[in-house]
């Protein structure tokens, strides 16, 4: 009786410990994907929403580094404040390293607007938070 | 006698997936605190040292992206040519986000020259690999 209950308590802790990564870079890059529409529709808030809603959120840019959900918004507003400015945004994604709940993604940015092209690079911190992906730092330059 | 043999089955199982993460910031501030030192003498590869000697090494920074470890330090020779160049370098950690053999950090570099002063942020993921920290990506601005 006694062993069955240990491998009953094993098996627990071990199913509890067991959390396979089963996460799929491909629910970041439809994210992703979902957010270049929004920009190219000129939508600033819905290009924001896999952005961790939370004041730790950490935004590396132009500026500097900026905290918070809100902040980043104005940041973005001032930067860009009408669909002209805004033009049309291409994510070029050239790496990630995933573990667990946490992915780490690099890749290049452009910007094709009426006046000039942009581009840079950006390097994304997203992590598996309340059951979703959400990035909680961005480095864009 | 299958009880006891499923019971040694789960708790290997168990010990292999419970890989608990012991290891601590302070091993990556040490050596961010030797890559300072190693700059500030003016040796650029004794600074390169903690950067993964590898082709998937990716460095970001004004020139766009670099792959490798001879090429990230020709574009350091190439960046500072000279110990007056190179003037003294500070590092300020902002942030770190660690996940076993993973460490996500963010900060502010300060170049103190005699002609001028420079500054920017670094993002950089470190990997434990093969017993040691080592910065798999850089991305500074």
């Amino acid at each position: 009786m006694k062993v069955y209950r240990l491998v009953i308590m094993v098996l627990a802790a071990s199913i509890g410990c067991s959390e396979i990564t089963t996460h799929s870079i491909n629910e970041i890059h439809v994210l992703m994907q979902q957010q270049q529409e929004a920009w190219n529709r000129g939508d600033l808030e819905a290009f924001m929403q896999p952005y961790w809603k939370n004041d730790s959120l950490m935004f590396i840019g132009k500026r500097g580094a900026t905290y918070g959900w809100n902040k980043t918004l104005e940041n973005y507003q001032k930067s860009y404040p009408s669909k002209e400015a805004m033009g049309i945004l291409k994510f070029t994604n050239l790496d990630h390293q995933m573990q667990k709940d946490f992915c780490f993604v690099v890749g290049k940015w452009e910007l094709f607007r009426q006046t000039d092209t942009l581009s840079g690079h950006y390097t994304l911190l997203w992590r598996f938070i309340d059951k979703q992906w959400v990035i909680v730092r961005d480095h864009s330059s």
